[in-house]
Parts: structure tokens; C-alpha cells; sequence
């Protein structure tokens, strides 16, 4: 039985709580927050939880096998290096740091305590994005030329971070998971239409190898919620509605061909048999495979497709967006 | 009575046929097309319009009053000119050349000769973009913060133009016609992925003055057809879903706002009674509202709204999205 | 060369006219209509055409093969019996006849005279209802266990018939096609809520051979347009929503299964697979298909599926729909 | 602080204990279920609540102040009455009781012992539902001329009640809360396909004074989820599709109105100037709405809206569907 110590309880901690309360193989022993409020409301809930509004006394409690961070991404980096150096794994909300340095740093540390990091990137635990992975490492969707997707609607504005280190890290860890190829180059341009610090709107168009061209578009102030990904493939092209609650991935037998007609090269776009096709997807709680997941790479002193170096991947293509942005969306290489 | 000369009869030409003979101040006299297929189609239907494989007899008929240009954009100068040259007044399909040069040598060449250049943008006679510039005009949604497009689905390859030239003059149109300034700056990414010598997908951002931002999203590669535009303002926000035969366009009732609480700035997302409005849009085919109102035009000597000039001014950013795309997307200013 | 009187240039009637134009082994030389507006505007279109107000003259031509009846259904009868009578094939709208007597005569006058009859169920032709045709004959589907219609939207109010008459027809046109039983007995409800004289909302269920359920809802003061039909089999379902431009028809691999557990009967609802498939559907125009088929039918001596006995199946069901309505609900058989 | 007993703890029953628990006027001190699996499972989540599998001994506990009844139908007026005899307040699932006889007598017995009877109507305390009450009691609908329900879906099989106790009671608590009336006449038609003993399909038709339609579509073997309701009134006419998660309301400016036009009676559908609008509608969770208001109710000695005489109505709607379905659809009067 491993032991958590989880520390923020804002918007996505009580899902933390409940879903390591749920697994067999974990306890949550700690919950700090800096709000007494909320430490109440996790005590009535679980009176079997202890609560702290000081984190050194999670890092400090021998019990606590784990530590989750689940707090803004700003203190990150504090929190993880203080829960390594204390000997506990750690799993971390999205973005992992708010530097591709302070993501360095944490991968060494982990290494060298050889203690575990997994960075939530709870999207590649859906059965969505598991059913997208299977199409494309099966083929099915053949090489691929494009992934394009809108993640809009009307949010909280962070005051910490951008609009692109709010919803973009979904779309980049996604990608990361899908994609064996390293991005090559990436432009980003965005508004801070209400001088908040941060901007509010952004498009980032990402260069991979093999021509694959990604483009995410994210907003704070759409008035309607979309999460929808186009993916095009040179056999077949998908439409992923993350807002359906069935028929969320659409498979299209649609695509383009070149073809040599009267001795000249003509372009033919093939609608060949035209169908569609969409499969069942697993609707399990993504949050608790992906806890289970971790405590088995504990266990099993496995590397989680989502350690450090994935998160650290995804921080810096956040990071060389907002290099570009800084460069009113000139092309930055990797 | 204008008489009408029309010089291609592919896609779109029967429709502008159609369109002419249905108006009472018109009549189409002749039609050209280089197939002579076609010709033979146009005279079963139509069987007192006169039929020519040669533009120039169009050009010498001394009934003809107003050429069409409905042909590819690579003629569409030459075509233009001549029929300037030979006194016709032009109505001539988007994009309204292939270079502003052209352009800008077309409107000066007709405004010598006293004579009417129309660019077909149809979408600025629809109801729903005049429903749209009402909105705007009235102040509903207030100050605009970004205009942003996505014009996808599996398309034809154009062999003379890419997927810029062939999608986004309907964007820039609509824009030139909505909004009173003039872009800033733009960049565009795209990638041509069949070797066709033309991108097939593309991603153009422009900046305008007071931080709106414009971005366009076209794709010939999509599985699905989308022709989606969300209008965000500072008072309200907009979408317009084209292809819904009714509720084509809503109005939310939600916003941004900054609020001063506690000593603090704080930005609160404000949705307010966050109502959606859907106002009844004009059904009337949008063609033949727009040839109806160049005859106007000629008849009153009125300058179009979409005049030469007006086509230049996309040209010119189309121009500049080509700028761009050829240096990996680096900011190009106007 | 078949050559097509068309008597009544309303609604429907230009469609009947240009289709007969567009085929090549048929063309219409006369058009009737009472509206002598209507015949200046067929003129204008159809210089070919002779137009006449009086029906007589299209039965007393020589030259007329066939007689299309595009009138409302109160003069049905009277125009079919006389085409018959002068030696014409009749192709005729839908509902065929205003009653199964009327529907009676006509089929064994067309019999003895050795002509045919076509009543309009386009929807027969189109690539949709083919589809399922195909599903169900092929199997796939399994037993039928229901069919069930929505067909509603805010319509013209109809004068010498009811909602029933106006909108019904098409679906038990589709199901006479579809379903190889005869229906055993049915019940309909409806009302007149502004005391046109006739029901503008109804609800008919119809009773078939092992258990088959059909239900068909009919409304003409709907806000928004419905046209979805629900198959449930017993191996498959199926949703056809005819309003989608793309994936009009969608396969669900659901079902339900009894099973023996623990000694006990117990009902389990199967999910199996759980995927679902949208069959490419062809988008040819219906009405062309089935113009060109009676064509084939007349040249070739065959018996079209959608003949006489199609169109008084479907009357029957009408007038017992009517039967019923007039007795409150009360179950009617056949 | 009212105590709270709470006997079946199954599909719903975690929905009842958590609301009460979170209410700060209300605790659950029991669950009563013949699971012992599932009381362990309560234990561990809520380790303060005692927990039995003898409903006696929660009737027996003095510290109860009411009794929620969550068991299948077929138990209800047993628990119901013993509670009711306790001296217990009762929250009871829908629907009420099996018959009309045993509601009539729960009722008496709760009027006798001055105890509080609630039968959860859930959705008559959705932002929903409350929204097109105030849009009819306002008169902004106009005079009703129909309630058109389609509830379908792949549902589990119910044992001891057809799909029409099973989801019809939604829509008849719902309409017993809307409108004043009470219905005059019904018919019911349904089908068992699978030889459960219960009808899996059914279509339930309601007369109500002033040619008011009320229809009910349900349906357990549906390939798809619909919950979509038609309610045209006179002024104007209202759609509410409850499975989305914004814009579940539209209210569209159509409807139809008699002219008098040259001397002659002439029916035009009017659509008026064609908007819609879709109001904000209150998000909160219904039942616990509803749970407050039964405590209340209780502290106030106040009648609920959704009292055992409401439970009766639905009842009796219910109970006369079935004698129709008996009778292949007959008229039935209340």
C-alpha cells in the first residue's frame, strides 16, 4: 500500500483525492492547502485524511510514499525538487515547470534519487486518444500530414500563465504521445485583449518532420466550448469531438491521390468508398488508470510514458511558443 | 436593358448566366467557353443567347454592355482588361487578380474610362454577413478582439492557385466589408503535402489596428466541411455556423470585464444574463441581390462597396499570405 | 422519344418538368396550368413547350405518350381516369388517389387499357432509402422490432387534406418498399387546433407481423424540421436523419439478448462491439432515377414497384388512419 | 437537524445520501440496503453513517426523521406505509406506488398522521423545467397546443415495470407541473419484443381540455439517447433537447394565425419576425434543490408541489396507459 500526500486541493485536487482513495493499491494519508476552508470540507469528507496547511509537514511525514502537487504551475518546481529530495515520488499537474531548465533540473534529481516523476497528462489515458494512438501506429490512418485542433471556450483568465500554458499542454502531451517525431520549428501569435498580463488568445503552428504541420487553437473568450481535432493521414482522416458523449472519434475513408491520366499528372481528390466509421471508446475514468498506472511504475521500477522527460518535452515547446510570441510570431527552431 | 457577355461557363458561369436572365434589367446576349460541350448545353437551355468559343467576339458585340469573367484567376487580367478597353463594364469573379499590380492597373484603367469594375464577393450579399455588419455597425458586440475562421473540407486541388487563393477571398472579403481599418501585419504557415505545387492546408493570421486579430484556417484536406467563424467583442460574441440552414448565426451574451476588488485588479469573466440570441436571417440568394445592385450601380454611376478597389484590397493580403508562407511564415507588414 | 403532358406547374410541378427536359429518352410537349402567369414563365424557360389551360387539349394531343398529374389530390382521380381513357401512361403524385375506391378503378382501368401507372414515391429512389433496403434485405438488421418516423416542421397548411395525407405518404410509401408484410391494423390521433377542417397534428401507429411496431409523427406547427427515422432489429439500429447533408444514415452495432444465468432467465441489453457505421450514400437526384425507371418500365413492359397497387397500399393506410382519427383513436384493422 | 433513513441503495440511492449529506439541515444516520457489499461500500466512503439490511430497523430508529424509499416500485407502498406508521416523513422514488389504490392510501395516512409525503419529481426542480413553467405562466407561449416527448434510449430492462412506468413518469410529473389541467382521455400502444413480460416500446397519447395534445414516445431499445421535447403553444413555440449541456431551450417566434383575405377565410402559417432565442438557464443540481425544499416544506408545514397527491396524478395517468395497452390502444377516460 503506498501512501499519497497531496498538496492543493483547488479545482482538480479533490479528483486527485477521490481517485487515490479508490485505488486499492493507495491511501491518501495527507492533504495540505493553504485555505482552512477546504481543509475542513477534505476532513468531513475523509476523516481519515490528515490536514496540513503546511507542505514541509507532508515532505517531513515518513508514511507518504508519494506527493502530488497539485497546485498552480508557478510553485512547481519548489514543491517537486522539496518532495525528491525528501525521497517521495512525485506525481505533478500539467504544465510540469514553468521553465524547460526547472524540467531539467527535476529529471536529473529523480534520476540520481532514482524516484519516480509522472506528469498528468490525463488525456493520453483516455479512450480516445487510445484509440487514435492504435489507428496510427496500426496504419490506418497512414503517414500523417496534419493535426489541427481547437481547444476554445469562455475560461478562467490564469493570472500566472498565458492561454497557451492553460490548454495547450493537453494538445502538446497528446501529440507527444501520438507522434514519435521531435518538432523541428513552431511560430505563435496571441492577443492579451484585456491587459491581464497574459494573452488570452493564441494560434501555434508547429513543424514536425515528413511535412506534418500541427496547429493548435486556443482562447479564453470563445462562447462556445469546442475540442475538436481534425487529423489527416494520407489513407484516412479523423474527426476527434471530445464534446460528444458518443461517437467522439470519426474515422473517414477519405483522402487524396495522384493520378496520370493522358500523359499528364493530374491531382484527384478519392472519395473512395466514403464511409465512416466510428469505434467504441473505453469510457473509464482516464484520472484513475493513469494513477494505477503510476503506482505499477513504482512497483515494477518502470519508466511512465509520461515521466519528466515527456513533461519536459511539452514545457518546451510552451516555452520556444512564447519565444515566438515575445517575436510577434517569428519562427523559432528547436 | 444591359445586355451581358459572359466568358466562362464552368462552375460558377451558370450560375451567373441564370442569375442575369432572371433579372428584369438584364439579358445574358452571349456566352464563351473554350468546350464546346458546354456551348451546346448553354443553347438547349437558353436558346436565343448567341454561343462563341472566341472571347473577342464577345468584346467586338457591340449589344454587350457588361462582361463576366468567370473563369480562372489566371486569365482573369487579361480577360478584364480587354473588355475595359473594348468599354464593357466588368463583373469578375474573386480573387480579382492574380497580382495587385493587375489589380491596381484594372481600377485605374476603368476609372479612366468612366466604366464599373464589380468583384464577385457574394458571401458580403448574404443575410447573414449583412446581419453581421448590422451588429457590428450598431454596436452590439462592441470593440472587436479577434475574427477567426476555419474554412475546411475535402476540396478540388486548384492546379493555378493554392488553398489560400482558392478559401480565403471569401474571409478577407467578408472582413474588408465588415471592419473599417486596414490590416497591420500577417503571417501565414502552410504545407504542400502532395507534391502538387500548391499548399493544400494553410494557417494566416493578420493583425489589424487596436489589437483585433483575424485568423483563417483552410484546408482542402479535411475529412468534413466546416465553415465556422467566431466573432469575439468586447460586449458580446458571435458565431456563425454557414452551413446550418436555419440558425446560421447566434449571439451570446457574454464577456470579459476587469473588476477592482479587495485593493486588487482582477479579472473576472462576466457572463451576465449569458442569454443566446438567433436573429432571422435573410434567405434570398445572395447573387442575384449583388447583380441586381451592380446594375444599380452602373445605372446611378455609384461606386460598388465591392469595386475594384475592394478586390485589390484582398489581393493584396492573399499577396502577402504568399509573402509569408514563402519565408516559413515570417511577419510580413503592410 | 416518349413525349409528357405535365397537368398542374406548382410546387412540384417545375421538377417534373425539368427532370422529363434533362433525360434523353423523354420530352415534355405541353404543360397545363390553370395560372396563366405560370404558363408565360414555362414559355420564357421552355420555348418548346405548347402551355394550355385547358387538360383536355394535353389528352386530346397525338403526340402525348405520358401524363403526369402534379395537382393536390382532390382532382386526382378525375385527371388519372381520363389520361387512362385517352390512351396515356399516367405518372402521378402522391397521395395516388383520395380514395382506395378511386385508387381501385384506376389501377384495373390502367390494366385493361394495357398502361402504366407511377405514383411519386421519390423517396424510394433516393440513395438513403436504398441503403436500407439493402440493410434489411441483406440481413443485417435482423427481424424488425419498430420503425419510427419524425416527420415535422412548420409547414403550409394543406386545404382539402390533413397533416396526415400531406406528410404520411412519404413514410408509408417508404415502409410499403421496405417491408414486405401488410399492415394488420392501426390507430391515429390528431387535432385541428385552428379550425382549418383539417388535423394539423397526428400521431399514427401502425401494428405489422411479429410484433413489428410502426409510429409515425406528423406535425405542420413544429418550430424546426425534423425528418428522423429510428429501426430498431433485432440484430441492429439504425438512425437515418434525412436533414444531414453527410451521414444521413447511422448503424448501431446495439442490440439486446436474453440469457440463461445462475438458473434464472435474465435480460441483457447487448452492447457487443458497440461501433457504429455511416454507409456512403448516393446523392444522385431521386426524382431523375425514377423518371428514368418508369421509362424503362413502359419500354420494357415491366411492372414499376411504386405502380397502382404501391399507391393504393399506401391509400389505404391513409383512409384508415382517417378512420380511426375520426373515432377518437379507436384501432382499426385491415 | 432532521435525521435521515435512507432504504435501497442502488442506481440512485448514492445520488439521495450524498444530497442529504452535503444539505446543512439535513444527516443520514442509516442506509438500509440487502447488499452487504454495497453497505460496506457506504461504511468506507461515509464511515459515520450505521448501515443494516433490515428496513425495521431504521423504521424502529428514533433518531430518523424521514424516510427515503429508493427501492424498485413494487415495494414502495410496503415501506412507504410502515414509514409513514413510524411516524416518519417520507421521500419516495418515482413512480409513487404500483396502483392509484395504494398512492390514495398513502396519501389518507399521511394526512392523518400530519406527516409529509415528497415523491421525487426530480425534474421538476431542473433550471429547465422551472424556465418553460415561468415561460408558460407568463404567457409567453400563448395558449398550449401541444407537448410532443421523445425519452428513448438503450436502457436496461426494467422487471417488474414496462418502459412506460419506467420513463414516462418524467414527462407526466413534469406536465402535471406545467399545466393546470388534468387530462380527459389517453391512449397507449406498445409492443414487448423480446418476451420479457413488460413492453420495452411505447406510445402514450393524452387528451387534455382545450384540444391540448399531450405525446409521450418511449422506448428502451433505442440505438441512440433522445430527450427531446415539442411544446407549441399559440404566440410562440419552444424546443428543449436536455442533452445539451448549453442552449437546452430554444423558444422560436413562429406560429400560425387565421386571415381573412378578399372576402375569404385563408389559413397562414406566420412566422413573424423568425428569431430564437435561448435563455440562461440555472445549472444547479436538481435534486438537491428539491431536497432543501422537502426539509423545508417540513419545517413549515408547508404542502410540497410534488406531494403524494401529485405522485397520485402521475399514477393514475400511468396506471390508465397500461389499461389502454391492455385493450390494443383503446380509448380510455379519466
Amino acid at each position: 500500500m503506498l501512501n499519497v500526500g497531496v498538496i492543493g486541493y483547488g479545482y482538480w485536487g479533490p479528483n486527485i483525492v477521490r481517485n487515490f482513495m479508490a485505488l486499492d493499491q493507495t491511501d491518501v494519508g495527507m492533504v495540505c492547502d493553504l485555505n482552512a476552508a477546504v481543509l475542513k470540507k477534505v476532513k468531513s469528507l475523509y476523516p481519515t485524511i490528515e490536514v496540513t496547511q503546511d507542505y514541509k509537514e507532508v515532505l517531513r511525514s515518513a508514511k507518504i510514499d508519494i506527493v502530488a502537487v497539485v497546485t498552480p504551475v508557478s510553485s512547481h518546481y519548489e514543491l517537486a525538487k522539496a518532495a525528491l529530495e525528501s525521497g517521495k515520488h512525485v506525481f505533478i499537474e500539467k504544465p510540469f515547470t514553468a521553465t524547460s531548465k526547472q524540467a531539467q533540473d527535476l529529471v536529473e534529481l529523480a534520476e540520481k534519487k532514482n524516484l519516480k516523476i509522472m506528469v498528468d497528462h490525463t488525456f493520453i489515458f483516455t479512450g480516445a486518444v487510445r484509440k487514435i494512438k492504435e489507428m496510427i501506429d496500426d496504419g490506418v490512418l497512414g503517414d500523417l500530414y496534419y493535426y489541427d485542433s481547437t481547444r476554445v471556450s469562455l475560461g478562467l483568465f490564469q493570472k500566472d500563465v498565458n492561454v497557451i500554458w492553460d490548454l495547450a499542454p493537453h494538445d502538446f502531451s497528446i501529440i507527444d504521445y501520438l507522434i514519435s517525431h521531435q518538432p523541428e520549428s513552431l511560430t505563435a501569435q496571441g492577443v492579451d485583449h484585456v491587459k491581464s498580463g497574459q494573452e488570452n488568445i493564441a494560434y501555434i503552428t508547429v513543424h514536425y518532420p515528413n511535412n506534418l504541420i500541427v496547429h493548435v487553437n486556443v482562447n479564453w473568450l470563445s462562447p462556445v466550448k469546442v475540442r475538436t481535432t481534425l487529423i489527416g493521414g494520407k489513407k484516412k482522416m479523423l474527426v476527434w469531438d471530445d464534446l460528444q458523449s458518443d461517437e467522439k472519434i470519426k474515422i473517414y475513408d477519405k483522402g487524396v491521390q495522384m493520378d496520370t491520366k493522358e500523359g499528364m499528372y493530374q491531382l484527384l481528390v478519392d472519395y473512395r468508398a466514403g464511409d465512416m466509421y466510428s469505434p467504441r471508446v473505453d469510457h473509464a475514468e482516464a484520472l484513475k488508470s493513469e494513477l494505477a498506472y503510476f503506482v505499477e511504475c513504482i512497483e515494477t521500477n518502470e519508466t511512465p510514458i509520461n515521466d519528466g522527460r515527456a513533461g519536459l518535452r511539452v514545457v518546451k515547446i510552451l516555452e520556444k511558443a512564447d519565444e515566438s510570441l515575445k517575436q510577434k510570431g517569428k519562427l523559432v527552431t528547436f
